[in-house]
Order: structure tokens, then sequence, then C-alpha cells
């Protein structure tokens, strides 16, 4: 059996981003930009206002002999227009927002500060002095031409499609989405429309993880139950090859028909199969070929925390993430622990920010058929290998499963 | 101008949960559950074993004159099967983890604790005695039949989908996914593939604001743009009102070519249009026929904010959230920050959770249309009305833009 941490650095050693692929700017939200992005124009492209109101020239803003300055109106620019004339001396052009500042006009006065006879005004007092630039938003004060807009390796968010979107990328170099094939394995599981016939269960992992595979930013893709015969699984593992990944539950235990280890062990190569924790210590990693296998458990609570634990870095690597694992920060545990158990445990809580720190309660029956101890669970609580007790008031370190993933 | 608090109340006081649709189990992740979920079957389903193992009753466990009992082994369960008949005195049965326990047992021992004659062995040694229940998992010690496993109004992720499989729930009550329209407004706008000419810029905030409203959980679909004209605002919100919101973006300021609040006016009713902060005082709500518009302002980076600050609750108040709105939380600056703006205003920065305390760091130029201000920031500072001055180390509210959101 090996460490928690020593399971998580297998995986990620063996483990690469995906190759680079080209997606239309919308299909890039949630992917890792492959390549920096350099701006190949000014942002924005031309001086323009910031405001509706006048350009005009500063100094001819000053008032004469204490009476606001009146000034020719010899036209106005609406956004997405050019003018076609200069503002010469004595005179101003009517500008809205967003709108290029004419030639000649080195400022520009918010409508608010100056009178007219309306719209279609011939004249404009100026009742403010303004300085040169004045609501001007100078080209390339946003991004400059040449300048890295964005670097390789930013998780692209709403606000980076925005930038990508203002640069002019209707195609963006991305890591591939990965596509995940889930398996589930047992005699005992039939699908969730079926009727439940004794012994059996329904498949609630493979539902679980699609989901779960699908929330860490990957396709997932399930293709069923395997039965208990390594015919039956050589068979779903021969379907599953095409995949970047294969996400199996059960089979990875000590029992007679736990085949995945040796269908691995055939067919590719195993790297582990247990680790020092629970819920969850028969958690299996190796290849199929070349495709990398995570072997989680059947327990549906285990399958569950190994997968926050063990596959959401490893899809996030794949997905070309540098932040892998959620963090851990320090709680005060609201109820008394107690545990002796030799592996380390990860317990099932709900931590709130409370009075200016965080309190954790854990959710009950922390055992690992106890699907319900999973709701309303945003943290695993950790009680390290060999068991402490912590009463409640108690400092304890918990990782939040709904805060976002840090470096490790 | 109202505030900031006022908008928000009185766009969530117009807006309700959408309808009650079903869907497919896979597809119900991350809405919102609109029926209890009662349990129609103990889960789980049956007493089953927790171990590979044997199954036997406890007293012929106890040892005889100080020497391990030795059994008949009578049979094998699988995961999947049950048992074609009872264990009787002096015998056991094979069993594997998540196999029904036979008729007769009282107990299971774990395959460690016992000797044997390999897997075919028709004897077996008990090593340890054990209690009755030992390694039982009994039918409905997870959700009894009858109870309510997943209330009315829970957010469905991995694990609630986990939990309605178990329950056998192909289908799932939930309500709607909201489908919002997004229009993007004036002559100025190209879209993102398209050559810039002068006086143009690219659609930045359609793109946007189609990741964003994704992002917060509903289908996006972007309309394009409407020019600056009373009747080419008309034909695309015509086609907007079969959505279940509009957001536009542009359109709303006090400029000539500011027509979404007079449509607003003409087919619809407009409940307010301008907001006393910034980025983005020109917010405006109301609605086209019975559908409502949600008109944020032209700049990119008001556009943006203004959309966490009020879209995001919007969407999530439709989908059928009690959590609406980002946590704020104290912050210690690192930056010196001066204000004396009239208006509340949300500065862009960067939050970290640093030697037990969480650190804010300004983005940069806060101008509303400096698009890369955005990059990094997962927070808004909050500079209340009047103004400010923070030093750095002094405490700051702060929005936290990438944290799950939380009740009003």
């Amino acid at each position: 059996m090996i460490s928690v941490e020593e399971a998580l650095a297998r995986i990620l050693a063996e483990i690469h981003p995906l190759n680079i692929t080209h997606v239309p700017l919308a299909d890039a939200l949630g992917l890792i930009l492959a390549e920096d992005v350099i701006a190949e124009e000014d942002i924005p492209p031309f001086d323009n206002s910031a405001m509706d109101g006048f350009a005009l020239l500063s100094k001819d803003s000053r008032p004469r002999n204490g009476n606001p300055p009146r000034l020719r109106v010899t036209g106005g620019i609406a956004a997405g227009y050019i003018a076609n004339h200069a503002v010469e001396e004595g005179s101003a052009m009517r500008i809205m927002t967003g709108a290029p500042v004419p030639p000649g006009a080195d400022t520009v006065i918010q409508v608010e500060l100056t009178r007219s006879d309306g719209p279609e005004s011939e004249w404009v007092e100026i009742l403010q002095e303004v300085a040169p630039g004045n609501n001007i938003r100078p080209a390339g004060e946003d991004m400059r031409t040449g300048q890295t807009a964005l670097q390789r390796g930013t998780e692209i968010g709403p606000w980076e499609i925005g930038i990508l979107a203002t640069l002019g990328r209707a195609n963006v170099p991305v890591i591939q989405r990965p596509r995940v094939a889930i398996l589930s394995t047992g005699d005992e599981i039939v699908d969730v429309g079926e009727q439940l016939q004794p012994g059996k269960i329904r498949n609630s992992n493979g539902y679980l993880l699609e989901a779960a595979v699908r929330r860490a930013g990957a396709e997932a893709h399930r293709l069923g139950v395997a039965r208990d015969s390594v015919e039956s699984l050589r068979e779903k593992l021969t379907e599953a090859i095409s995949y970047d990944l294969i996400v199996t539950s059960g089979g990875v235990s000590v029992g007679d028909f736990d085949y995945v280890k040796d269908v691995m062990q055939e067919q590719g190569q195993m790297n582990f199969w247990r680790i020092n924790m629970r819920p969850g210590k028969p958690v299996a990693f190796g290849r199929i070929g070349d495709v990398p296998l995570l072997g989680l458990p059947g327990n549906p609570v285990s399958s569950a925390v190994t997968f926050e634990l063990f596959g959401l870095p490893l899809i996030r690597k794949l997905l070309g993430h540098s932040r892998l694992v959620k963090p851990q920060i320090d709680v005060i545990v609201e109820d008394d622990i107690h545990e002796r158990a030799m592996r380390r445990h990860y317990v099932r809580a709900n931590v709130e920010w409370r009075d200016g720190r965080f309190v954790a309660r854990t959710t009950g029956n922390q055992g690992s058929h106890i699907m319900t101890s999973l709701l309303n669970a945003n943290a695993l609580l950790i009680v390290p290998e060999g068991g402490i007790t912590f009463n409640a008031g108690d400092t304890a370190k918990a990782m939040m499963l709904n805060w976002p993933e840090v470096e490790i």
C-alpha cells in the first residue's frame, strides 16, 4: 500500500497534457490556451471618446472675458463612423461614446458640461475648461500591437473569451478536451431504468462518475457495465482504448471476481493498486495499451471520494491546467471525531464561514456504502494515518471541494 | 439612480423560477430538483457483505477447546447472485463484497481471518470469534423506503446524480434550464472574424456574455448585433422574445443612439435604467412583452462586472437556486486605493489565501474599457459610495467571484 501523496505523484508523473487543437471561440470556454496570444492591433484600435459630448481643441474651452466660449458645431460622429472633416479652431463636433476622436480635436467635453440648442444645434457653449486628452481613450491604452495579451496555460473563462474576441480570434489554440471512457464492473450492476432483481443494485457509479468527469472539464462516455469475467472486461476495454482515459469502478479489490488488475497486467501495465486511505483503499492505476486507466473502488462513496483525490487532478493535467488539486485549509471541527484506523481517513463534512472562521460539521454515518453521507458535503476532513481524536473546537485540515483548484 | 442593492432587489422581485420539466438523469447535472425524491426501496436493498470472506453463524466462530473451529463450505455467493440454500450450523458459504448475506448466516468474517485449502476448499477454519452483524450492511442502512432522499431545491451535482441513479430515477423533475438571448447593439460592432474598418470594434461582449451565461448554468444564444436604429432593435427583439431572458449590451446610456430603453418603454415596461455604481452605471432592467430584459453597458469591463452583480443572480433565480450571489469576505489590501467618486466602485482584484489571511491586489488600470484589468481578477473590491482611501494593510470587503454562491 502506498500513501495518498505517492499515489497522486505516480499518477501525475505518467500523465501529460493532450495535444493542441483549434476550436471556435465559443467552444474554448473552460479549456487551456495552448499558445501565447499576441495582440496584432492596438486595443482600442483608435483614440475614442469615453463620453457623449463634443470634440474640440482644448484651448477653445478657455472662458472668454469670463464667459463660456461659443463654438460652431460642424457635424457629429456616432460610434462606428469616422469624421469626414477635421475640427478647426473655433468649432466642435458632436461625438458619441466609443466614436473615433476626429482629427484636429485634442479633447472631449461631456454633454452635461455644455449648453446648446438641442440635438441639431449649430452652436455649443463650453461651460468648463478642459485639458488636452480629457475623456479620450488613446489607441493602445488597453493592449498594444505585439504585446502578449494572454499567456499560454491560461484557463479560458468568459473574460478571456472577451479578450480573444476583441483581438479577432475566431479560432483558438487550446489543449484538447479529454475524452473519458467510464466503465462500471460487476454482475450485480443493472442500469438505472431496470427493475431490481434480488441481489442486484443499480449503476450509480457510472452516472456519478460521468457527471464528475464532465464537471472536471472532460467529455464523459459511459460504456455500460462489464460482467465479472475476463472476457467481458477485455471486450469493454477494447472499446475503451480509443479514449484518452479509462475510469473504471469496481473490480480492483482482492476478491475472486476482481479482474481489472488482471486485465491491466495482461494488456498494459499496472503501476499500483492499493492506497493507504479510506474510503477507497482499492484504487488502481496503470495503462491498457497506451491509455491510462484509473480503477476506482466499487463502493459509491469510495468511488466519489477517490475521484476527487485522483481523478480530478489527472483530468486537469490532461487538460493542461497547472492548478490541479483542491486547496486545504484549517477548520474548526464542531463535533467530536474519534478515529483509530491505520489508514488515512477522508471524512465527509460541511464547512461554513461563520464569525470570521471556517467551521466543519461531519455528515453522519461514514460507511463507504452510505451515499447520503455525501449530501451537503463540500469538504473532506483529513484524519491522519494511525487515527486521532478531534474534540469539538479543535482545528483540523479540510480539503475544500467547491473551491477553485490550486497548485500542488 | 438607484443603489446596487435596490437594483438587485427590484430585479429579483420580478423574476421567478421557470417551470418544471423532466430530463434524463445524465442531463440533470447542475439543475435544481423540482420535487422531493422519496426512496421507493431500501438502500441497500438487501443485507450484504462489506468484505470478501465467509458467511456463517456467529456462534460457530467460537474457538473449540482453544482451537479455531473448522466449518464445511457449502458454496459461494458472488455479488449479483443469491444463495440457493441456507447456511446451517457447522457450515459456511464463501461470500464476495456486495453479495447478499445468505439465509441462516448472521455474520461475515473477512478472508484474511480464515484459513482454507484455496478458492475451492471444502472447509474453512475461523481464526477469530466474530459478533453477529459483523461486516454486514443491513438493508435500508443508507436510505429507507418512504424516506425523503433528496429535497426539492437541491442543486444536482455528481453526488446527487449517484443517489438518483441508486434510486432508479432515469428521469428527474427539474426546473427548466433558462434559454437566454444575447444581443449586442451598436453600429460600431463587427463580428469576431471580420477585418476591422476604421471606427469599428469587434463584438467582444456577445462572446463574453455567452460564456458567462453558460457558466451561470443557462443556455446561451447569440442573436448577433442590432444596428443603432429603432427598426433594427425591434426586429432583433421580436426574435428574442421566444427566450426566457434577453441580455443586451450597449444602447442603454443617454446618447442619441441609445435605443434599448426606448424600445423597452414602447414594447414592454422599464423598471430602472441607472445604478449608482462603476464600472457600469447604465444598467437597465424591464420587460419586452413578458420576457425580462437585462440591459448591460457597452463597455466590456462594465458589461462583465454588471453581469456578475445582476445577471448571475437573475439567471440563478430562474434556475431555481436559493443561493444567488457571490459571497463577500474581509481581505487585506496590498496596494493603496484612493477613491473620491460618488458612485460605488467595484475594483477588479486578485485575492489569495496567504499566511492565514486573504490578501488582495488590484489588477491595474481600472478604466471601463481596459479589458486586461479583468485578467487574474477573481474578486471585486468594494469601494463605498463617496469614495475612501485604503492604505496597504487596511481591510476591505471583497466579493469572491470564484467561490460558490450564498444566500442574500
